[in-house]
Parts: C-alpha cells; structure tokens; sequence
C-alpha cells in the first residue's frame, strides 16, 4: 500500500485528533486524500482487511443517531483490523448522571486508541481532546464541524474532476444549522473551488459576511453557473416541527427538480450528505440520476475514514 | 470441510439470495442441508472459527425484535470469519425518515457482501434483493416467509429421522398469521413429508385449500398419527390484546399438554420455533421432556445460518 | 505468559463459573490476581491481542445498563481473541415474555461458551450456573455480589501498597444496596485486610452483625486512621426519587471533602467503583487529586477480567 510505503519518508501529518477543517492547510487536506486513494482498493478486494491497526480499539461514542456514518466508522475500523466498541447513550451509564469526561477518560482507562465522537454541542471534540490522551475524531459537532464529511465531500469531486480548483460549488439549504456546510466550505475553499451559500435569508448563519464564500438567494441564479451543487438535508429533527413558513414554499424555491437540471451543465455534480428527503431536498429522478454521485460520496466516505483512522494513530504512535 | 471441497466441482446452487423456500427445489434445499452438515462439526471444535468469509461482511438489518435469530446470524458469520455490522431501527437514520431501500443501498455503498433483513412486511427481501447488489438473505418477512427457519426444522428431523419421504408431520396454532408455518410447510412437503396444519379455523389462512396440505382442526386426532409436532409460537406482540375468546380455551384445545402426549407415538418429535409461552402452547414438562428437540433446533439454526451465508456469497462470487 | 505458562502445572483454580468472592478462598483469590498480572501486560503493547480465548464466544447478557461492565467484559474478550455477542434487554426476545432461562438456554444451544450476567435479581448468575453447560460470570446481581469489582479493587491496592495483609479500609456509603461493598468486604478481608464500613445507621444491612467487618457511623473517625477508602456511589436509579431526608445532609457528613482529605494519611488511597456523582459522594478535586487511583481500577478492570474469562475458560476445558 502506497499509504504503508510513505512511513519511513517525512510525513505531511502531525495530528493526533480531527477535528475539523478550518484549521487544516491545503497540504494536510491533501495528504489525507492521497491516503485515502491508497485505501479506496481494500474496499474492492475479495479480502476487505488490512492489519495497520491491529490489536487497536476504536469507540463509536455517538450521542445522536445515525446510521451512514456511525457503520462507515466501524467498518473503516474493521478493514483496518480493529476492534470496535459500539457505545450508545441509551444503554450506558450517561443514563446514571455520569459526565461526558467521565465517560470518555474510564473507556481511555480501559485501553482505547481513538475515540469517535459526535455530539449535539459544538466544541465537545476539542475539549475532549484536551482533556483524554486517545486520539479524538469528531464525527459531527452541533452546527460547527463534520470533518470527515467535508472530505469525503471534496474526495468524490476530486475524484471525478481532477482537482477543485477554479471550480464553482453552490451549497444549497439550511446553512446556518449545517456543519456539513461549514466543513465543506473550508475544504473547498482551501483546495481552491469558490462556494456559492444558496438559501433563504433566515437560514443564512449570522457570521457569512465574514465567511471566504459568496452568498445568493437564489437556486435558479446559481443552478447554471455551477460545476458542483450540494443539496443539505432539512433536518427536522434539529429544527423542531415548523422550521419554515411553509415546507411546499421551501421546495418550491430550494428543491433540485427535474426542471430546474435543466438549466444546470450537463456534468454538474449533484451531491447530498444522506439522508435525504425525496421530493423535498430534491426529486427521486435526480437523487437517481445520472448526475448523482450519492452513493459514490458513502463509499468515498470508507476510504476517507479508514485514512482518517489511520493517520491520527500514526501521529499518536509517533508522538509516543 | 467436505462443503469447500465441492467448490471444484459442479455447484448445485446457483442463487445469490435465499428469499423463501417455495421456489427452491428439493435438489436444492437438500444441498443446503448437506452443505450445513459439512459445517455442523466447526461449531465442536475448541477452535470455532472457519475462514471462507474472511474480509466479508454482513449486516443484520433487522426491523422487528428478536434474540435467536439475529444472535444466529452473528454467530454464523463470527465463525465464517466476517465482519458483522448490527442495524437496529431505534439507534439508525430510519428515525429521520430515510426510506428503507435508500438506507439499504446506503450500507451496499458501504461494501457490505450480505443483508440479513427481518421486516414485518412480506415481500420486503425480494424487493430489496431486486434493488441492490449484495446478497440479501430472509430472516422473516410479515406473514410470509422464514427459510433459515424452516431449513433448521427439516435439518433437524432429518439428522434423526434419516429422511422426510413418508412422515407425517403436524404444524398446529396460528397458521394464518406464520412465516414459520409456511416455510416449513413448503421445506417439509419438497422432501416428501405429509403436512397436516392444526389450528382453530378462525387462524386457518384463506388459501389453504390451495396449499399441497391437510387441514384439521382436532390436536387430539392428530396428535396419534403424527411423526413429528411443530408447536407454533402464539404471537401476543402481532395479534394485540385479544388474539382468541378465550387463551384458556385455545389452551385446552391446541396446547400441548402431558396428557395429550401419551397418545402419540413413542418417539414423535416435539418442537417449537421459540421463544416458548410455557403453559401456553405446551407444558414445560413436554418443552424440556425427551420428545422435545427445541434446543437442538437452535443449535442447528447456527450450521444452516452459516451454510446459507457461504453458498450465496459463493454464488455471488461466481456470477461477478 | 505466565499464565499459561502455568498450564502444565497444577492449576490453584478449578471453577468454570465465578459467582461471587465469598465462596473463594485466599488462595483462590490470589491466583486469579496473579493470573491477571501476567494479563496486564498485554494491554500496554502496541497489538493489544492475545490468543487463548481464539474461537471462544462470550455473551454479554446484561438485564441492567452499564458503561463499564460491559464494555471492560467485552474488550477484555477481544483482547482474548473471543468473539463477543452483546444482548440488550431492549432489543431481545426477553420483550416478547421469554424466561431467562429458555434465553439463556437458547444462547447456549448456539454454542457460546461463558455468559457475563448482570441481573437486578440476587441470585440469578448462581441459578443460570445450575442449569447451564457455558461458564456463568457475575457481573452484578442485585445486591448480593459483585465479584471482579471486588478483585479489581484488591488488584488495584496490591499493586500499590504490596499487599493487604494488616491495611484498614474504610467502604463508605448506602452499604445496604452495594453489591460492591459485598465483593469488596469479602476479597479484602480474606486477604488479610480489616473493613470498616461507614454510612447512616439507615444504609447499614441488617446482617451487619455476622459480618467480619467493623461498623462507625461517623466518616470524620474513620477518615484519620484508614490506609484506603472506598466511596460507593449514590444509586439514585435505584433508591427511587427521595432516598434520604436530605441530599446536602448525606453530603455533608458522608462525602469526601477537600477539607475531610486534610485530616487522611498522607498515602491514602481514594477509590470509588463508578459513575461518580461529583460533589455528591466526592468533590472533583478529590476524585481527580494525587491520592485518587480511580482510573487506575478501571484499567485493572480489564486485567481482571481477562484473567477471570480465562480461568473459567481453562476450568471448563478441563472438566470435558
């Protein structure tokens, strides 16, 4: 593996922790993603295993639900050799009164490698990270970050494009409850594409003026200028039951409809972080089309976590 | 094992999925058996490992509640040496709306080799099988179909009995609302055994006179002829507060009691697809008596399981 | 590994289930921490993994919510190289009114090997030992024992101060409804320590009496002269809402204080089984102060129980 090989030349990563992309460089994105190539052909062997991290655990500590990214981690963590513990709030003892910390440093007492963590506040990865010597990946933190989506996000168009620079992106919905938004912004914007924010006014996040993107209110405006268009899910599970005047109104003005692909090039990108809501986000007949690379973006995303794993108990090991 | 030897040799399986025993031929459920006799003794070593599936995985995506039949699954695949990624509906993106085939297709993207589905809608395994690519293997579909279990069942009547050609065999409760009752029914008749479904008419399904069965609505009649007795599971959780008039009454009639015992045949064998409502659709004395083959059913269940995963993994494998 | 090492030689422990320290000799005590010595190591190499337990299926069957337990029982059968099979309570048949016997049974006719229990009932790890083939480990039963709490915090004081022969130990709070303060009492006094319980006569067990321990209702007298102290943890989840006229009073009397530390021994050890209320049964600044070794018993938690799931193991294979 091309990822092994390149251990006994300087390395190009130094963190032992993810935790999100502002505060990475283009070079440090970029070594993750040629990692991440190097792993993307484990996924497709008849033997989907290789032994770097043997005999290292991995806990999935996930205080909200998820599906997608949860399984992409244990199975990055499985191909990689590792042993997994699944921890859920409901049946720990977070359920006794136990703090954050106190759970995180008793599973670091028993011997954990990498702590994978998602929570609905934004911060507690960093402060995690301080506070446990484990190797922190944040999977998801409030409205701040999701790093690994950010990656796998700007790893599918790399992919297909050959690089992003020069390229335009529009990033489409709910932005300011989106920390998929935000990580994608910093890893587009450092790999040199120019975003696009699209919404409503009141789901535009207060701080965008001081954000290295462009904002429209329009989907129609940005739909025919751009190489990539990211569709974020509604999620109406963070936003209460009436997030906006009216969910029709919203699809109306927002939604990716088969007519409105027609404006767009013909090799736009059309991408969303899953789950999606068909026929609100955008109709069944594009989430299927040919233009979607959905799919490709959950399969990128093993790679991407399986490189992320990988590189954050490299430094730890070198650190040591 | 004598199971990977046949591998040179000319297969005689050629399916990729196992939805339901009603379109399998006798040649072909017999192979199963055969296969999972060549697995049978792995589970008797110190060592219980065997590596055909090393760097596969499978994901037990199960939608209703169950203990034996997931664990089997899991244990099945431990032993052939796959990953095994447990989806439970309470911690997973279904709670955010996702559509169950975008939630499946999701996970294939992941590379997940095999689904393991329990859905509490008939038809939900063909219909995903038709959608994705990885191998997807029935674990009970509404009132459909449960092969894994009724293949258990033949199995274990055919280690004692030698063969199914010529016995008689009841299958008495709640036929209308049974999965298992109807894989039996299509599993026992193809070998060659005689069916006779005993129940109240009121849990007759409506298609029986179509069916290559008996019907009667007499445990006692039965009970004397019968060479084998497969006492079904009254399914509270399915059939809300009030399945019968009375459970006393359906007790009486359809329970397998000690009394009734002593008109059957000396070595009838007695089983039941668990988990038991003991007192209810047999006394304790008869589930734990020297009739009952219950516990060697599930122990069984685990060399089918693991004979199921391997042949339709090898058939995947040979039509790529 | 001296510990199997010592295979050829004759063994000092004989027993495939581990149901509670009262039974146990000094001897036997010992050896099972002698035992987790030689495990120790392990779990400071790079590759965390040992192979004795390879092919070996440990089921975690616990009817009560754990972090620790649970996940300790489970890395430390990883680590062992055993495949580990969690069952959940809510995800199980148990919802479907099964006995935790015909559970239990059935997860033995699948061919696990040792059972970790943990049950609300006392008495239900002996029970399932009765009726059972597979190895029965008691990871907690109502509030009768606790047993590798117990060597895990004898581990954890021999390691430090060398031995407990002639240590006073102070086990201070709800005494009545520790299942810990039952293990502990039992392994540190056959080790040659001396206890004395600390708590409001209210907390204190009927049985206290017959006990080999001393009795002090005042921390401030016990806190002076103790070379250890143990501060169980407050179950609320189990007290119901209101379990003493007064929180701020329990507190102020039986907490470990800042101030409380000033009057202890210089080396004492603090100890607390977990979760900790922090501010309740400890300040924070005790819990996470010099004299602390908290995070130490849950590493020596994991040595533990690999030695103990070893020993069972070794028992049992001894035995066919």
């Amino acid at each position: 593996m091309a990822a092994l090989k390149r251990k006994g030349r300087q390395t190009k990563w130094g963190h032992k922790h993810l935790l999100g992309l502002r505060e990475l460089s283009r070079e440090e994105i970029t070594y993750i993603l040629d990692t991440a190539e190097g792993f993307e052909q484990i996924s497709t062997r008849s033997v989907k295993k290789a032994p770097p991290l043997r005999g290292k655990v991995v806990v999935n500590l996930f205080f909200e639900d998820s599906t997608r990214t949860r399984n992409s981690f244990a199975l990055a963590a499985n191909r990689l050799s590792a042993d997994i513990i699944e921890f859920t709030k409901k049946s720990s003892s977070v359920s006794k009164g136990e703090t954050l910390l106190d759970t995180a440093r008793n599973l670091e007492a028993m011997g954990i490698d990498i702590v994978v963590i998602r929570h609905e506040a934004g911060g507690v990865p960093k402060f995690l990270s301080r506070n446990i010597k484990a190797c922190v990946v944040n999977a998801g933190d409030g409205y701040c970050e999701h790093p690994t989506q950010g990656l796998l996000d700007v790893y599918t168009i790399r992919k297909i494009k050959g690089s992003l620079d020069g390229l335009k992106i529009g990033i489409v919905g709910d932005i300011a409850h989106s920390r998929v938004a935000r990580s994608d912004m910093w890893a587009m914007t450092k790999l040199g594409a120019e975003v696009i924010l699209v919404g409503p006014p009141t789901l535009m996040p207060g701080e965008v003026g001081r954000l290295p993107v462009q904002v429209s209110y329009s989907l129609d405006e940005v739909i025919e200028q751009v190489d990539v268009i990211n569709m974020l899910r509604i999620q109406f599970e963070r936003l209460g039951g009436n997030p906006f005047p009216s969910i029709r109104e919203y699809s109306h003005y927002f939604g990716l409809t088969v007519e409105r692909m027609k404006k767009a090039k013909s090799d736009i990108l059309v991408m969303h972080p899953g789950p999606i809501n068909r026929g609100l986000e955008m109709e069944s007949e594009v989430a299927d089309g040919s233009n979607s690379v959905i799919l490709e973006q959950v399969t990128n995303g093993l790679a991407v976590r399986m490189a992320v794993l990988f590189l954050v108990n490299q430094a730890a090991a070198m650190k040591v």
